[in-house]
């Protein structure tokens, strides 16, 4: 029995906080429909109460959104809570997310209230969301950092009043595997809701590159919510990349869990998020990095010719990219060259083809890449040719 | 006892074959420098037998540098080994680092040999290779796709030849954390030699967003030295990120283990390569992006003001990076403004300042950032200034 992973992306809320990465409402809205295409289980819109035009964009998104659930942000106050239930109010499948520290380092430098003060907060927020929907998400903020026994009697607490979905944040990005698969497990023990009806979350930050293995941890020990943006954007570091968790999920996982990503739609979907918000991919970003399927290395090359599983665990075409590419360089080697020449109308033995590839090697210790022009010109300069 | 891990980068190798990073010989020496400012372990400079270029590198780079160990890579073939070994000749400490797969994908689609002829090269290349110098490192390639079995037997061959270094690679970036730490666990226990004399290494990349997990997998399962890169350059999706494994090692288990990282030279370094490589970082990148220390969001410039561990986890100034910023955004609350104009020598109380920053909304939400400038015009433009 695989059991399914939820994807909640919060690309237009977490990611929209990034400095200079702010849309203005069309943009939003287009990126919500192409989150829609892509499948997202739930989209946060924004944080309505931020800005009025972020509760307009709100606004508009739920009005749009016919699939994915369209979720608000809420700090867990009155007046936040009920701006987040208008902004979301006419969605198909509303939620609201409110959200309040459960570490003592919150609690005791932000808030500077007592811990039973807190518990008190956490009733009344979830019991105040409640009163506008039935589809509630409660966040314990900085869960990682939280005394484990005060967060079971917080998050009892924020069920109790009628939370649907418990995220836990990994707020500061300092969680590891191990301990934050422990804490996953501990919890789905002490808490029978997590095996009927409560859905539990997280939402991992990557200021320690440990976003992804922090969130699948979580999966395999009982989590069915993952948080995440595309391309990883968000606050500081960013968040969990939806399209490595989804990969993992679908490339490692998936005797035991699915979701119901759209994988093809991942690469436009990362190149719009890119574009409208100003924030580039690195090449070596995994899975939609410009050079995530290219392979330069002779052995790589050679490899991937003869049988594509060498070198390769997923099918380009899985997440919309072009294909995967080889990459003449001067750390190609002769199986590549021999291959790039043979797609060019010109088979060599293993004799002909050695002088043409010293030559290779001395125009591409000149250029950094070698492209099917170069490739021409160079034939001409050896001259053992041979249709 | 903490225990020392080894950090072995090889940005100057599997980083330099990346698609258009190609770098001429002045930049290899430049960088290679700044390496060993960094303090790098090992420096893996290149493949000397791919061009005639590579191999005047990693030879001048062996001349100049003096404290880290300066590698070459080579096949496990004798000319490579040759080529590699007169490349680093002169080095203060040279190491070969050798490479043959382990994985029968790879033997069966890409070598096209048996199991027992590939043992025969494993011992015929590391003994070889060890004709020249004691230091020698040994590859097991794909072994995370291997038989653990033939792993084990393959691996004993390398060291019983002579390897002093045993480096595991995810060559396809295939592995999980909680099996690659299994396998790192059970190989220790089946080699008495990783517990005196050898050294079990790993290299893992990144196609699944999962390099930096892996490596501490291993290092908590018993591996002792780390193969990474500076900004997690690299075939594909890239290698492990040098500075998160660091800063990861040195933030979370610094009662366990240590590195000789100089982790004040990590920015500095990060930048170097991007520049040279022509690989730009982005911005949400852990660590060493532009915004990696960024607070936006209110409430997290909020908890930042009223305590650093709030929100933070790491010292800018211990990577070198100019110290954490709050940018002023749509997303922004009053405390942030609040600390920004005080800053700017203007102090509000509470009621003063609610007509400030509903006009400040209003002006993020057309901007997408908030300068000190635009502050000091929107204050002449509220009125209610009280120096």
């Amino acid at each position: 029995m695989k059991e399914r992973v939820y994807i909640f992306d919060t690309t237009l809320r977490d990611g929209e906080q990034v400095p200079g990465a702010k849309l203005v409402t069309e943009e939003k809205i287009e990126l919500a429909k192409q989150l829609e295409l892509l499948g997202v289980d739930i989209m946060e819109a924004g944080f309505p109460i931020s800005s009025p035009e972020d509760f307009n964009a709100v606004k508009k998104i739920a009005n749009t959104i016919e699939k994915s659930t369209v979720c608000a942000l809420a700090r867990g106050l009155d007046e936040d809570i009920e701006v987040a239930a208008r902004s979301v109010e006419n969605a198909a499948s509303p939620r609201i997310h409110t959200f309040i520290s459960v570490s003592d380092i919150h609690i005791e430098n932000q808030m500077r209230k007592t811990r039973d003060e807190v518990l008190t907060m956490v009733d009344h927020a979830v019991s105040k969301a409640k009163s506008y929907m039935d589809n509630v998400e409660f966040s314990p903020m900085d869960a990682s950092r939280a005394d484990f026994e005060y967060l079971v009697k917080f998050t009892q607490v924020a069920i109790d009043a009628g939370a649907t979905t418990i995220n836990l944040p990994d707020t500061v990005g300092y969680a590891l595997p191990e301990e934050w698969g422990l804490m996953i497990k501990n919890l789905v023990e002490r808490i029978p809701a997590f095996k009927s009806d409560v859905v539990l979350s997280m939402h991992t930050h990557n200021d320690l590159g440990l976003a992804t293995a922090n969130a699948l941890a979580g999966v395999i020990n009982g989590a069915r919510q993952i948080e995440c943006t595309l391309n990883g954007v968000g606050e500081r570091a960013g968040n969990c990349s939806l399209e490595e968790v989804v990969m993992t999920i679908q490339t490692r996982y998936k005797d035991r869990f699915y979701t119901q990503i759209n994988t093809p739609e991942i690469c436009k979907t990362s190149e719009m998020v890119s574009d409208v918000m100003g924030l580039p991919v690195q090449p070596n970003k995994a899975v939609v990095g410009a050079n995530a399927f290219a392979h330069s290395s002779g052995i790589h090359q050679d490899g991937i010719i003869k049988h594509r599983d060498n070198f390769e665990i997923m099918d380009p075409k899985d997440v919309g990219a072009s294909g995967s590419s080889i990459v003449l360089t001067a750390r190609s080697g002769r199986a590549a060259l021999k291959h790039r020449l043979e797609n060019l109308g010109y088979a060599f033995d293993k004799n002909d083809l050695e002088p043409i590839y010293l030559k290779f090697l001395e125009w591409a210790d000149e250029k950094k890449q070698i492209n099917d022009e170069d490739l021409l010109s160079l034939l001409q300069t050896v001259e053992a040719v041979s249709k």
